[in-house]
């Protein structure tokens, strides 16, 4: 039976950090790393695609209030539907031909994902995810007064408005990533699905929330029962003691490890801790499986067990 | 067997001509459409969905175009696969709980679709379809120079730039709409689609134009040999002599009636034109099925042989 993998993409996957911000630079950055993914799947795994989205909507968002008197500003989470469509379309046009030069003949496909979130997530009362443009104090005053948003000032920088990064709970589409899974490549959950509550009715309803890519690609591996999750990041391994002079690699982190680096306040909030713990959450889950923290460019080698960082139960 | 059919949702399926332009609006005539589409699926009917994308299209553009010196402005084809997330997204939360409803626990899903078109259609030799915001003639002509646009004046409302309206070839995640039918709810070749060409090496890549998406519509009907292909517009049936004295609202056309008709100038371009084409094409590809055009609000109707104009080969 092929081993399945959930493989989740960071920011630098998707966009060079120097490079300019257009939709032509990202697809060049995703042609490679798509060569990558083609590369897993060609060692035999079954691959599902799950991908970040922080600057790409902030773009979006930031189109769209500019244009506000020309045309409609869109709501939060329609921007993240949009995302999907963008980063999402990249992605499949890129890896098919991936595959193809590997004459591999297989279907890729985008689904626009929404996720759902507890509307009582503790994320709501304190947000804390800035997004969208920068505005002076007055301005972000009256904004708050007139649409409700919580603005905060972000680091001497300007005001922007925050919003809740809740916990994934259920994945909307989750029915239609199994019927395909067999057969095509699914990109799915991208930005961390669009964000929705359910209401009293049963009906869903988007919200101004970011939900963290490497929690929905736990949540997806989960509701898969993959073998592996694997999150792909910019370094090769997690580190302790990171950028100090006794910075340590680790090739492995048990749960009980992972536990003891988080509470030492190893792992920095909103970049590698997030994905520590999305680790741990699932090798918690299934205590039998393996979650692996790697660079891109070392995926393969990591599922080789030659890098990485593996996180298991024991 | 349950009947199968593709459903072609027009502009007045998803957003009013009269209300606001946002994604609020957006919202309510959606989930009013959902319901119509729901009472098909109730009926017993397998269905597909395609929609347009014009207005929305059109203000991502604008969006993007207006904020360019903020951030980069997004190519056309992006713009619609951002729009493919918008509207997909949209149609199948209130699907679903137009089904839920309706106590149908049926998934419904939006596949990002890129559509292949020939880089040899003569619409790319004298592209006719305007996009995106009106210029003065001289900044009109400085976008040409600089970006190799065709732009063209508008009726006397100012230049815009103007794309090719090439004939669909080929739906690239066909497979993934096959292996999902049967199960899910597919909306999928959202406003035609996202226009590629196929390179010499295989790869394909986006392209500006506008997919027409009855043509679409019509093209999938053909690849998932549904037995009818529905087109929902503003009216109830097709007319000839429209909006004259002696106009006849059509309960039926043959193909020879329809070739007439066509021949005689009886359909606006851009309007039923290519709606009464797109019927036509699905009958000569399958003479013992038919083609229904009809209004949103009488579809269920229609398909019960009411009302509707309906398209057969012969």
């Amino acid at each position: 039976m092929a081993q399945k993998i959930v493989v989740a993409l960071g920011g630098n996957a998707l966009q060079s950090g120097n490079g300019p911000a257009t939709a032509e630079a990202q697809l060049e950055v995703v042609k490679n790393t798509c060569e990558r993914i083609a590369e897993i799947v060609e060692s035999g795994y079954e691959v599902g695609v799950v991908h970040g989205n922080g600057p790409q909507v902030g773009r979006i968002l930031l189109a769209s209030e500019t244009a506000k008197d020309v045309t409609p500003a869109m709501p939060f989470d329609v921007c993240g539907a949009m995302s999907q469509g963008y980063i999402g379309y990249h992605l499949q046009q890129a890896l098919k031909f991936a595959l193809k030069k590997r004459n591999i003949e297989k279907p890729v496909v985008t689904l626009a994902t929404q996720v759902v979130v507890d509307a009582k997530d503790p994320g709501f009362v304190n947000p804390t995810k800035p997004i969208g443009p920068f505005y002076g104090e007055e301005e972000a005053k009256a904004i708050a007064e007139e649409k409700g948003y919580t603005m905060k000032e972000d680091a001497g920088r300007g005001w922007r408005r925050v919003v809740a990064s809740p916990i994934p709970q259920k994945i909307v589409e989750i029915d239609s990533v199994k019927a395909l899974w067999d057969s095509t490549i699914v990109i799915t959950c991208g930005g961390g699905g669009i964000p929705v509550i359910e209401k009293e009715d049963g009906s869903l309803e988007g919200v101004a929330a970011v939900i963290d890519k490497d929690f929905a690609a736990e949540l997806l591996a989960e509701m898969m029962e993959v073998d592996t999750l694997m999150i792909l990041t910019e370094v090769e391994k997690v580190a302790i003691n990171f950028n100090k002079p006794d910075q340590q690699n680790l090739d492995h982190m048990t749960l009980e490890e992972a536990e003891k680096h988080c509470e030492d306040g190893q792992f920095a909030p909103g970049s590698m801790l997030p994905k520590v713990k999305a680790a741990m959450k699932f090798v918690t889950a299934f205590p039998e499986k393996k979650a692996i923290i790697t660079s891109l460019d070392k995926a393969i080698d990591a599922l080789n067990g030659k890098t990485g960082t593996v996180v298991t139960f024991k």
